[in-house]
């Protein structure tokens, strides 16, 4: 079988660890099968080079960042390769740009196009392991490129299509998808498997298993994903292509503690207003989580609450402030103190009961909800951050996911 | 004007020192001047990866162990773009492969077969200042390679040819080529100019101002090359073609104190004996600096004395042994405790009394010379080591290089 593998930083906090995971690697070569390593930079070494970064102010100057970071993922393919040559397992540090991974030219966030896996092909047939920097490539123009935090899943993913490989396995601290994250909810079980679509909810609820874009390249390419633990020896969970008549309704629950709600407070109720808002804040690269609108009674003036991620915060404030102004509203409410409960699964599209199930079950506990939002395959809710784990552990037990 | 800089690590030990050089930079190109820039590691980065790989035992997987020491240049040549950039003067860090610096295979001293400039132009094409990494290239197999310590110079200058640069300068912590060791010889000064042969003497002789192997390309291509100071403004030493007849016999003198002397003492005197013993020690990749042959006048018995690099000292003892025994010799001596002075010029092969002038000065100062080697513009003296500092001074004084 030819496997593609790739470890995370947390699986390369320290040579120990390297030590550990090349033993796992050699076994695997010894078992007869032909591996490709995908590898993260180890531990904090990402944080460290960006901090370097800031001290020239250097991230205003994209593509000379991109240079700097894939140094990190270089140094851990480098000591990688060279522990499992160490080990009589011949390996060869190889990077992005080796590997033939050819990327648009966005620097920081840059889209794989297209993978010409010639080099790693002929490492192969002398009986080298290639050890490949993950979340890097090159552009047309000859840029180096990163593909963004978490690109190395992607990496491996984009390998395993172009090498047409029997598996791609994706090493992290944890031991699959959970049916509810694990330190929130201890009855919460690891799933044998789930769709590319439940993933893609999952995953852009904040379960950070697997980056977003690599479920997307992984469903478009048709790559089975095996996603286990480094440090137990479970099969993990398989993300592949599943039949949507799958006999639960709700797959898992997801909590996202990363929002911050805006309200924009008496705006005139007329056609375009909320559309108005939300242009300008996409216009500002905000993206927009959920958004609502709701007619209040008086003067015919509408309330408009939207959110957004943490991080996108200030410019949202700035934004929305200056959309209020310009359209005669009367107040901008910012609340960071909520939290986002959401359930996923095909059968939020096939059982019309699930979106109740939901409701009613944080209304037995007393948990208000603020916002609700539905997709094909997901509920989701805006409650108060404070009431966050017990309303997660409330609608895990009410779909019966501990089961 | 078109030229190339190359800082050393020493130029670039912290941030600080990178933000002064910067500005260096930044000034030359304000003056008109399109700059392209050759960088090495930052201060100790090169020891530092060096002994992370030690950890994993990676010196002997010599491919990786090349890949894990180019992230140093990579790091210090995307921090320089980033602060050049973010002083208004537009850069970008490239790689050595990016650079078109192809190399030949040999890991960690790899020779440059050719270069491609066609990146760097389209960046100067752009107005975009060139931050290249030192001292790497590409294999046309397409593995990375390093030149070896010291390969920066190299790197500058192939760049520098490739380029049609109008001038090619090499910054350092001196301010040039010099008499003599100013650490050791106070009355030395700087030269104004030397030409590459006599350059390469000095270089070999220790004078580690520029890599053997960047005077021979410059010589080879015809690059003048520009040693300075990145601390001083003097115009520093001009390494180019020069008149052979030169006015001064004598151009500077050099020591080196990393020698071993081995004596064969008493081998037996027939044709080949000599030769047999170089050959070993040849074939066991120990280059030897000097060798000398005395008859020793009873049963046809000679001594052989050969110098060797003190690194190298534990293999060419093991040799040497083993072909005394061979040989049927009587004795090995091994002495650590030597010196050797050289006078480098052109007046060397020109002027008879050179040679002369050389011993009766350390004669005149009591010293005792051991072994002699001439070539065309060099003549040789191995002495004690505790008189090295004064046969120095003594041969500086002779040859008028204080006047």
């Amino acid at each position: 079988m030819r496997i593609v593998q790739k470890y995370g930083g947390s699986s390369l906090k320290d040579l120990d660890l390297v030590r550990m995971v090349a033993a796992r690697i050699h076994k695997t070569v010894q078992n007869g099968h032909q591996v490709v390593v995908v590898v993260s930079a180890m531990g904090d070494t990402t944080d460290e080079l960006l901090n370097k970064a800031l001290q020239v102010d250097g991230p205003s100057s994209l593509s000379n960042l991109d240079f700097l970071m894939m140094t990190g993922e270089m140094q851990s393919a480098a000591l990688m390769a060279m522990e499992l040559t160490r080990r009589g397992c011949l390996a060869q540090a190889v990077s992005g740009a080796q590997a033939g991974i050819r990327t648009d030219q966005v620097f920081g966030q840059a889209r794989i196009v297209d993978v010409d896996p010639k080099f790693l092909e002929s490492l192969l047939d002398r009986g080298v392991t290639p050890v490949v920097t993950g979340f890097q490539g090159v552009s047309v123009e000859g840029f180096f490129t990163t593909l963004g935090r978490g690109g190395s899943d992607l990496t491996a993913i984009a390998l395993a299509s172009a090498l047409k490989a029997d598996s791609c396995e994706i090493y992290s601290d944890v031991a699959g998808v959970f049916t509810a994250d694990p330190r929130m909810v201890p009855q919460a079980k690891a799933l044998e498997a789930l769709s590319y679509d439940e993933m893609l909810e999952l995953a852009s609820q904040g379960a950070q298993v697997l980056q977003t874009q690599a479920v997307l390249y992984a469903r478009q390419s048709g790559v089975t994903v095996n996603a286990r633990s480094t440090f137990e020896s479970q099969a993990g969970t398989r993300i592949e292509t599943l039949e949507v008549d799958a006999p639960r309704p709700v797959t898992a629950v997801a909590l996202d503690t990363h929002l911050t709600k805006l309200g924009l407070v008496g705006v005139p109720d007329r056609p375009g207003v909320a559309a108005r808002a939300c242009e300008r804040l996409s216009e500002a690269g905000v993206n927009i989580d959920l958004v609502f609108q709701a007619l209040s009674h008086e003067n015919a003036r509408a309330d408009i609450a939207l959110t957004v991620a943490d991080r996108d915060r200030p410019k949202a404030v700035q934004v929305c402030q200056a959309t209020l102004t310009e359209l005669g509203g009367l107040a901008l409410v910012v609340d960071g103190d909520i939290a986002k409960i959401s359930a996923v699964g095909f059968g939020v599209r096939n059982h019309v009961g699930v979106a109740a199930t939901l409701f009613r079950s944080l209304a037995n506990a007393g948990i208000n909800i603020q916002m609700i939002s539905t997709s094909e395959i997901k509920v989701s809710c805006i409650v108060a951050r404070q009431d966050a784990q017990r309303a997660l552990n409330q609608v895990h037990d009410a779909f019966g996911l501990d089961a």
